[in-house]
């Protein structure tokens, strides 16, 4: 099968070529080739499947599976609350957000303040799924979440009809949350060995997308096609590892902060997700014990034109940009009125689409940032299902990559767990 | 007349006594008193109301003015929309979403994103406000935002009616705006001669939030109460000079990432609103030809402890931190089922609030943050009008103080007119 790609990029501003000095060196990529010779190999591993891994879930085969069981679900149930945080809620909600239809809700909740928790009391429990997420099943949010719905639920349902309203999704079946559901008699889904921020296209991601009405056989047939490309053992015919490289070699020259500046208001969770994946995969102390990490900082267009602009141009050289843009746009949108363009503001603007308006503002800002050698690069795609799948298994792959450069294990997060810790005591102290 | 001061802050962990040599010395806070001289003359002048000044606009007097044109409004209309873009809106947004009440609906439009605005064509303009806010009067997405929903008001109400429905804010009477106003006849408010960033306690932000049921009178006392303490004399008895200061001092050791970060999802719209202050502010060229600036960063607790923690506790040490904490919030909440305590990560939850766990781990947060030596203060108000008057004020005028110390403007964005430019370019050639 002939396979319709749908991502594109562009990252000639972030070399030497349009850039001059402030890009680099398209050769000086080229040479990071042996640093990424064993990763690639890893990734053929991943790809067959020797070990479990993000690189491996579009190739497992289960989106026929959770397809069925999404219908099923939407069949009974009006709508589906999913209580996770961090990796077993971004990733969901940025496929449901972008691609979810409005026939079936998914709502997800990821944070403990009671004031937003207090919106759960209006929840008609009769006709509504919930998914618990909790990769090791001890996750103290998701578990406070769920054990104090759980007289309401029991209140409206009735302790015997309850067990059909709740999944679990955790990866160990003697695990705290795996515990509590077999307590209730619900079902547990099996969370796989990955780590939260690399699972969105496993259950976590593709159950509650399904859901929504998500196309994930779409999704996961991008997301194949491009860890197909990522597995290319010439770097420059590799997207993710060659982009990986350049960004790296930013970074060396001092350019540590990575905005992602999403032209689309649709695309907006891409960078919510992305936040998490590169902060807590390269944000940690490296094998001489030194601190490394990129800072990853989320912007919007055209608003953000109006609120960090300014900095991005003018400030600090320390930023490299990656702006996600969906082309469909320009075509979109009401014309302004043909009147008042005698005035000198409307006259630029009399007769064209806000689609067409949005175009240029984005064509605007990229130009802009290039004159003043601000490296930056484009990922264009739509609110398409396969578009976003090859867009997940890049970012994550990049990520990845970036990881093996600055010399971190992009798959662990050490340091988070002190303040677990103190959170436990705390509490037992009041 | 006392003021009971309901914003606390607590700086300690700023400071060597506190976080040894990551800390700043108080005597080299001190000592920068000096430079600052100047510019506390200045707030002096502007409290007077000798140059229009977001310093005096606290004491301009208008909100009983604004209250009544509201209560009027919200009498004749079911809801409220307003175009705006950058300072026209997130300052309005921020006091709506904080602290407006759910009967008079006030939504905001600042994109122009064919995709969002689609949402329009939905409106009831027959009971709807339209307010329409450039400061210039030019603004190609507001002038656009307008321009394409007015065929609609006007099939809808007729151009008779059509004319109640819609108000412009802005400051010139010659400008674009306003002719287009007078041509419909619509009324003008007078938008200060005062920077959109720096705009929300005028018409801006005040019309809005009275709309929405804010208590603006309280908004402005608590914002007087904190002007009147940032024209203290003496350095370490100003707040907003000597938090300034120390900030300052922690850029120049290289934490030029300020992170603010929000213990509570009601005060998340503050981020947003601060994360222009103080970008627009001083990211620029100062006189030497250099580029300064501070890259604020948005976050949010309990979320991120999920996401970005890892990387502020091992990255590099390149970051300052705010905690903004709504204490109010340890007191509420849903008490955890007492079940299922005999499971280990069961145990330390059971029989505890939401909202005390919501505490507990903003208190560890900030603990770990502390013993990692990473600066970090906590500003703590409730959702609470005179509170947010005072911590607007001081956010400002903290601003205004950074760009002295910086030596920049915090007034202009010379960078952005070229995107401008360039947009009004690509629009012409298609």
């Amino acid at each position: 099968m002939t396979f319709d790609r749908k991502l594109t990029i562009d990252a000639d501003a972030f070399f030497d070529d349009r850039l001059g000095t402030s890009g680099v060196p398209r050769a000086s990529v080229a040479a990071l080739a042996p640093r990424l010779t064993v990763l690639r190999e890893r990734l053929d591993a991943w790809r067959r499947g020797d070990a479990p891994s993000y690189f491996g879930l579009p190739f497992a085969g289960e989106e026929k599976e959770f397809t069925r069981r999404a219908r099923e679900f939407a069949g009974r149930f009006a709508r589906t609350i999913v209580f996770g945080i961090g990796g077993s809620s971004l990733g969901g909600e940025m496929l449901v957000r972008i691609l979810g239809g409005r026939r079936h809700p998914v709502t997800f909740y990821d944070n403990v303040d009671p004031t937003t928790l207090a919106e759960l009391d209006r929840v008609d429990w009769r006709e509504t799924l919930l998914i618990v997420i909790s990769k090791s099943g001890t996750t103290a949010e998701t578990l406070a979440q769920l054990l104090t719905v759980l007289p309401a639920l029991e209140a409206s349902l009735g302790a015997n009809k309850l067990r059909q309203h709740i999944l679990a999704v955790t990866e160990s079946p003697q695990g705290d949350l795996a515990r509590i559901a077999s307590a209730l008699g619900c079902e547990v889904l099996h969370h796989p060995a990955v780590g939260g921020r690399y699972s969105v296209l496993s259950v976590v991601g593709l159950l509650p997308a399904a859901l929504a009405g998500v196309d994930i056989e779409a999704l996961l047939a991008g997301a194949r096609d491009m860890a197909t490309r990522c597995l290319a053992p010439k770097l420059e015919s590799n997207p993710a590892l060659f982009q990986a490289a350049t960004q790296y070699l930013h970074a060396e020259r001092g350019r540590t902060l990575c905005v992602q500046l999403a032209y689309a208001d649709r695309l907006r969770p891409i960078t919510r997700w992305y936040r998490q994946l590169l902060a807590e995969s390269v944000g940690k102390i490296d094998a001489s014990g030194s601190p490394r990490g990129l800072t990853p900082i989320d912007a919007h267009g055209t608003t953000d034109q109006h609120s960090q602009l300014q900095l991005y141009l003018e400030g600090p050289d320390d930023k490299q940009f990656t702006l996600l843009y969906d082309p469909t746009l320009a075509t979109r949108g009401l014309r302004v009125d043909a009147r008042f363009a005698e005035l000198p503001a409307v006259a630029p603007l009399s007769g064209h689409t806000t689609g067409e308006l949005f175009h240029a503002e984005f064509r605007a800002t990229r130009e802009t940032l290039t004159r003043r050698k601000r490296p930056n690069r484009t990922l264009s795609l739509g609110a398409d299902a396969s578009a976003l799948g090859e867009l997940i298994i890049l970012l994550e792959t990049e990520t990845v990559a970036l990881a093996e450069l600055l010399g971190v294990d992009a798959f662990d997060q050490p340091a988070v767990e002190e303040g677990k810790q103190l959170t436990r005591d705390y509490l037992r102290s009041g």
